[in-house]
């Protein structure tokens, strides 16, 4: 918020904040509290090393040293730290990037253990989203969102769409997502619903729908927007369109007639965690010039009560709808498109009060604040902005350009300052799949080796460590580590 | 066929080899003459550029070397050598290395042009396979092989499939073919049975048919059998079996009941061609010690006229179902696998005889033989015995244990002689998909940077050269270079 008074800028949705939040009527104060608390307890962790290693590093060199250090970090990280690493300090002082590493990754254990549970109960809220897909006509969700850390908690804060059955996850450099894996998922998908009759019979005409979340930053749109595409919200937000473009006309294409897909483009400004929504049109067509902007809505329909502000929400979308000029359409989306535009607007608008209530309106770490480099299929546990720069590959070869941006982040966040960049590897298997466990476990070596080749000048530098793990795709089951040669 | 005759051996199918071959009744000698004449002229292309570069080396470095050259190269070889390289050769002589892969490359797209008619006739023929697999109640072959380029010749010449809409083959050193990937083929080809009817309907309970192919070496066993495995005869089968088993597994539990897969593994003798098969049992079971030794089975029939020896066919598959000890099963076959078994036995007959005529029993070039390395997803023109060591692959990461056996082997048959080793690199794009033509461009040049990485000491030293090119899926389009940098 620092930043927003020195440039004198006026909250979009609050012009009281940071000085006092407002509230809206259909804002939910409760979970923000949950979620507030949950942000808390997973970025402590994390934040508490630093501070924890200093001292001990000001613990000196005596015979007590390993005991006393390792004292502390039960006390203040509540883990601890590597005996061996601990034992050898005498020699040459403690190695602190390797303790530094390690804590991370026990932060990151530790906030996986801790949050297990809320998986569990957001399950059960899944089924509630399940059902609202459904009655919205469809039978899929496919969102892909930059790789960007500031990203990391779209789902449970910036949407707060919980892990869904329906719904699938990624996250590409620059929201450049695969059209031939997304393909592949439409496949999969449609297969269900022929085979299992999941979660509608084929014959019913419910739709696939493909939503890309591009990025950009209201208060230094020049420095602090998508790294990927060298911070040009314009150049963002017409990649993502164009992936869309393809991903629709690809399905069109190998499936022919009735292949029923949708696409759906949302802007975040992580800033202050608004969304742009864009409206498609009759046809499903989007453009980069029809959108509604969830702060101006918020702010617009703040005095009015609960069931006249989801009106005005709707009466939005008819707004947009006829915008005239470069982003004019043809007509009206689907009813159930709407309702799930509508939807995902007053969500957005908890999260507008979120970020007003608990971080003054504007995030402090208004850019990159990862705390590790999270590579594979993600910590579902674990999704709070800042957490972690999210790379999603299967090979270091395809995600290379990933990877490269997220260490040219860290080379700025934790080598500059001496400190290594923690990479954690991780990768869910099947245990229904026979091999499925080890192939993982392999898979995780393979790119672990890739990745030490690929960076090899700072992992000889020890600026570079890796942890792998795997977890059963079950909701909730144990992380379990790799041992990485 | 003359290590043979130094070891004493007789021939397994036909006992006056290599002096005079044998006439099975059930073979077919107008395809065999056919067969042979492809082979030879894709062949000849190659085997003419080491002798024709030799004598183009003998020419001297006179300021008529680049013309003289040319022209004994379109004399000889039938294409022109690249003009700058024979342009340069008055300063330390003509860059051998350099010509002999570009010649190699040369030789390639004018077989893969001569043949691309064949391919299309080929697709005549393989409606008639796909008809037959439908029958059998198959609605898709899905084919792993061994990477090794002497099973290059498996389809049109060992199995004698051809290029058929059902049908689809892959190769993997060790026979060690991709799980996952096999089960997303599953669902796609799962999925147009429910959305086109196609092969049959949904309804229908036709089955999915997964193949596995191990090779080994009668006349030398312990050396020239499978490199992947050791030339350990009983690992490959074994492996072979284990994956296959995983397969059905694997979608059993993702798909539960009626998931309808039947399993079929297929030795080769790669001196012979002869073939082995694997009669499955009544639950679809597959054992390494009930199987259908063709060769004998050749032998046994010889004396037949075509309808008793079909008849033989027939009886040998009950028989092997009636195995006794550690080949017992559980019954025979479903009718439909014991027509597609009896017509793999048969169209091998061909083949057995093949070898008989037209190589004298055993091949000569009983060990490895590779031309080039082959890259990518194949070129299904040039399907001859030792053309290519071949690897499918979609980044070298994954494909590095496949790429570096493919290595060893040329570092054997090329860099020893100090001939540079050629890599092909090729894949198919759809023109209906939007961008895919782009897409294979750039994953070309991917999987070319990741190559020369990787084998960085042979590319300085001038003993790695690649080439790139595409091609439309359409059967019989034409390749099309890819600049590689
Ligand atoms: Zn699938
Ligand atoms: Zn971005
Ligand atoms: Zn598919
Ligand atoms: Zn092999």
């Amino acid at each position: 918020a620092a930043r927003a008074e020195a440039l004198g800028v006026e909250h979009p949705a609050c012009a009281t904040l940071p000085a006092r939040g407002c509230r809206h009527a259909l804002v939910d104060r409760n979970e923000n509290a949950r979620l507030f608390e949950c942000e808390q307890g997973i970025k402590d962790r994390f934040d508490r090393i630093v501070p924890t290693l200093q001292e001990i590093a000001a613990l000196g060199r005596g015979s007590d040293f390993p005991g006393r250090a390792q004292d502390w970090a039960r006390e203040r990280l509540g883990f601890e730290l590597p005996t061996a690493v601990l034992e050898r300090a005498w020699v040459r002082g403690p190695d602190m990037g390797a303790l530094y590493a390690q804590a991370v990754f026990s932060a990151l254990a530790g906030a996986v253990a801790r949050f297990g549970d809320r998986i569990r109960e957001e399950l059960a809220a899944g089924q509630g989203w399940d059902a609202l897909l459904v009655d919205c006509g469809f039978h899929a969700m496919n969102v892909s969102a930059c790789a960007d850390g500031r990203l990391k908690g779209l789902f449970p804060y910036v949407l707060r769409i919980p892990a869904a059955n329906l719904v699938r996850r990624s996250a590409f450099a620059g929201t450049l997502f695969d059209v031939e894996e997304d393909v592949r998922h439409w496949e999969h998908a449609e297969l269900r619903r022929y085979r299992e009759g999941f979660p509608t019979t084929a014959d019913v005409p419910t739709r696939y729908l493909k939503v890309a979340v591009y990025h950009g930053s209201s208060l230094d749109p020049k420095h602090q927007g998508c790294a990927a595409h060298g911070s040009n919200e314009r150049a963002a937000t017409e990649a993502a369109l164009e992936r869309l473009y393809e991903f629709r006309r690809a399905i069109e294409n190998a499936f022919c007639c009735g292949a029923g897909t949708d696409i759906l483009l949302i802007g975040v400004d992580t800033d202050t965690d608004a969304i742009r929504v864009h409206v498609p049109d009759g046809n499903g067509d989007v453009s980069a010039y029809r959108y509604i902007d969830n702060a101006a809505l918020y702010r617009q329909t703040l005095t009015l009560d609960a069931d006249r502000a989801r009106l005005a929400v709707y009466e939005a979308i008819r707004a947009a709808s006829a915008t005239e000029g470069w982003g004019k359409g043809e007509g009206e989306p689907h009813d159930g498109m709407r309702r799930l535009i509508a939807t995902l607007l007053i969500n957005n608008m908890s999260q507008i009060e979120y970020v007003g209530e608990y971080h003054g309106g504007w995030y402090g770490d208004m850019g990159h604040g990862e705390r590790f480099v999270s590579v594979g299929d993600g910590f579902p546990e674990v999704q709070v902005r800042n957490i972690a720069y999210y790379a999603r590959l299967d090979t270091v070869e395809e995600g290379a350009a990933d990877l490269d941006v997220g260490v040219k982040i860290f080379r700025h966040l934790n080598v500059e300052r001496g400190l290594p960049i923690p990479v954690a590897l991780h990768y869910h298997f099947n245990e229904q799949v026979p091999g499925s466990r080890a192939r993982m476990e392999d898979k995780i070596r393979r790119i672990a080796e890739g990745i030490q080749g690929r960076y090899a000048h700072l992992a000889k530098e020890g600026l570079l460590y890796l942890h792998g793990s795997v977890q059963d795709m079950a909701p909730g089951s144990a992380l379990e580590e790799v041992a990485l040669t």
